[in-house]
């Protein structure tokens, strides 16, 4: 089969990938690529899951970007207890408050025997303060900090931690909320109030410019009303991304704590002047959430669509194999491979003995940024076949294989950029400024896909309280563009 | 001050940086070199530890090159739920019987506050099956391959996953034995037994190139007798690495578990014949204990020492100030480090307000391979005095700053190369072979240094036993140089 007549085949195949589509039932959608890129699935652990390698590798780009622009801010890497003692999370009372109630609780520290022959908690290994496995980790990490900023000369002291937490929810969703997840948390501590606020709106930065430059999603940077502060935060800031249903994805958090933390867990210095003054602090955390965010941003009802800078594969080759002169596409397709992946491009090169039509189909379902296909023909003549995954058939092009492997990088940079401005333009389109709180209503009444952006003095109106409980919306958050001024609402994930 | 009085100050310091010496309490010297190097310490989670920055940042280093190394051979990495179900954990019942009893066992999903406003957790929270905290991830991550091998074509299956693992230890020393640690741990999933088997060989080599190459340590790679084999497993291999007080580091281990944990999670698929066939599976784990092994195998009454290929800091460099020349002394030095981290050197220019011998000090304590000191007569000369860690003073030179660039990589290899040569010969001068059972006792008795090698058959003879207890040794592993028919004895960690 050549690669025309394989394309042939495909064209005939006029259903989804993905059923239902994005139109019929977004949240089924959303999981039904997750398992057609095959990312992740559901463990048989309570709304835990397992992150498969194809989605591991994903968050593994992800980590590395990030990891580099958080050490570019002289934040170092370390790592703190897993296991919180509940003395510590009750330091905070905000914080417990707000925060720290549905934790997966340690009590014993033994099995044994049970009655029925099956394993059960060692009655006499009974601890008497039990821990929690932890939901976040400034108690622990304060705890620390208190111990090394002994002097002005000490601060700031940056850190950040890779790790898992846990937070019993009862409503998960993968990625986007389940018990255990991933993330990294960092841990800033300065002596003085406005460094501590600079670094809290730095670190977001950093979060937008990783969103934006990397995973291309335009978030809207802002600060959260006080409503949705995190507790025992004196200011939370956030990036909300708009999905394409146009509900908002927090999608990071960055804190400025204050000397809340600091009075808590004892986190004191002796300053310039020779006193003793407690030290500001901030956090920042970005998680395996923001795979969720790149599902629900760029992919369609064929599946994933991966940004090239995130992809774990950036080109997928498909070997289109008629019996008589499989070893020359072959070859073909091995050179290739070869020369892209010297020039530092991640290539996939399906060698399975699976059909052609299912071998294309998974390099889309997978969101490949860019597919080749290189049939009888194509070996013949020294050229390649090549297809852009987020314009699909139409970028549908053959060209020499020495011309494609000179322009290559330069595809793969159109179609991050053209990515970003997609969904860029989808969240401008999907943005509703009103004048009024009835507008606001109106628009939520109306079942609008997107976000309604309205003055700020607004959320103190009796009738928009109206709103957020008929409606379930929330202030996502105050932008940054606006000074304060204005507010985007709508409903979130 | 120049270098050269500087020098002669820390010449008048004859204490060793590091108290008790390893010849006066080795087990307080190790605790006295992480604290020194400022590694780690102890958590205020019983049993746990926080890796400080310096520490995380070597462990990262061994983390990159293991988990190349692991990509290499075709394995994947992935992330499997902290928390295991008491179920997946009863199926296995050798597993069970010599390893899954002392976790920590999580059975209550909610705190609330308690009768005497303490959070406590909620009675009505209670798990109606409790968790464990993984303390390896056989049964859970079994769980996950019964599903994804279907067929002889799924196979072989390699996953990796980095995270971290909890036991919980009665007596705990940092890195070496932790109740929380980190690792990797590998599972492969085979079609036949001999797959399976060459591949915990392989894995093992894979060890064994990481310590030899990457961390400079010579252990001795062997099979585990039968006593010492991880439940489950048919056989389990081991690398033996001697410390310095002779006694043995288990440094890794990689396990042939024969079909034991196929037929505990159901890892069966169609085979070549259209039958089903159970899967024969391996598994391979390296932890933050390779850490505790660096620093016995390496590391002085100074302080630590640390092989280039891992350091965190390649070249530690010292600006020697007096108040006049500063500007010229930073300037040299600021292009020096500038010049070496061109040249892909990780490279620690300590521009803190410390005194200089203390920065001297530093360098040493931490175990950076080589130090460099500019003070005003080098900046003036354009000349550098290096010195080498590993040798120490002897080994101080002064030359000009292009020709200590262009050596310097050179001198790294080296101290790589001296370091894993003065272990090999430490190890290899302190393995007693004898010719009877009861020359190991008497060897024991004498409380010598080192291991005793002796014929396999010896550990089925009585006399041995009471040479095992009286003397807390046991068989470390049968090296696989003599072909199982010798087996080394000792102490371990």
């Amino acid at each position: 089969m050549t690669a025309q007549q394989a394309q042939k085949n495909e064209k005939k195949n006029s259903k989804t990938a993905v059923t239902p589509t994005r139109a019929e039932n977004f949240p089924e959608w959303y999981q039904g690529v997750i398992k057609a890129a095959d990312m992740a699935e559901n463990a048989p652990v309570r709304g835990c899951m397992v992150i498969k390698p194809y989605g591991y590798a994903l968050w593994e780009n992800i980590q590395r970007a990030l990891d580099d622009m958080i050490r570019a801010e002289g934040v170092q890497n370390a790592y703190f207890p897993l296991l919180i003692p509940l003395s510590f999370i009750s330091r905070e009372a905000e914080h417990v408050e707000g925060f720290a109630k549905e934790c997966a609780v340690v009590t014993h520290h033994r099995l044994e025997k049970g009655p029925k022959g099956n394993l059960v908690p060692a009655p006499d290994s009974k601890l008497e303060e039990p821990f929690v496995i932890r939901p976040t980790s400034e108690t622990i990490i304060g705890d620390s900090m208190a111990k090394w900023a002994q002097s002005y000369r000490d601060l700031p002291l940056k850190l950040n931690q890779w790790c898992n937490v846990m937070r019993w929810e009862m409503r998960t969703r993968m990625f986007l909320r389940t018990s255990e997840f991933l993330w990294q948390e960092g841990h800033n501590a300065f002596e003085t109030a406005k460094e501590a606020h600079e670094d809290a709106i730095k670190m977001l930065e950093i979060y937008r410019r990783l969103y934006e430059d990397w995973l291309a999603i335009p978030g809207i940077p802002g600060e959260k009303t006080d409503d949705e502060r995190f507790p025992g935060a004196d200011r939370s800031f956030t990036i909300e991304a708009m999905m394409q249903d146009g509900k908002a994805l927090q999608a990071c958090t960055s804190h400025d704590l204050g000397q809340n933390f600091a009075k808590s867990c004892g986190i004191q210095f002796q300053g310039r002047d020779g006193n003793i003054h407690l030290a500001h602090t901030t956090s920042w955390g970005l998680s395996t959430r923001s795979v969720g965010g790149l599902i629900m941003t760029h992919a369609d009802d064929d599946g994933m669509i991966m940004p090239p800078r995130v992809a774990p594969y950036h080109v997928a080759i498909i070997p289109v194999i008629r019996d008589e002169d499989g070893g020359k596409v072959m070859e073909s397709c091995t050179q290739l491979a070869n020369r892209l992946k010297e020039s530092g491009l991640r290539v996939l090169l399906d060698t399975s003995d699976r059909r052609t039509p299912d071998k294309m189909w998974d390099a889309i379902k997978k969101g490949v940024p860019m597919r080749v296909e290189i049939g009888a023909r194509e070996a013949a003549e020294g050229t390649v076949t090549h297809i852009r995954r987020d314009i699909g058939r139409d970028s549908k092009t053959v060209c020499a294989v020495s011309e494609f492997a000179g322009k290559a990088q330069g595809i793969l940079n159109d179609i991050q950029k053209n990515l970003l401005e997609k969904a860029r333009t989808f969240t401008q389109n999907h943005i509703f400024e009103v004048k009024t709180v009835s507008e606001a209503h109106d628009f939520f009444a109306a079942d609008k896909t997107g976000f309604v952006k309205m003055d700020a003095a607004f959320l103190k109106e009796p009738r928009f309280e109206a709103v957020r409980k008929d409606f379930s919306v929330t202030p996502r958050c105050l932008p940054f563009t606006d000074e304060g001024r204005k507010v985007i609402i709508g409903r979130s994930y």
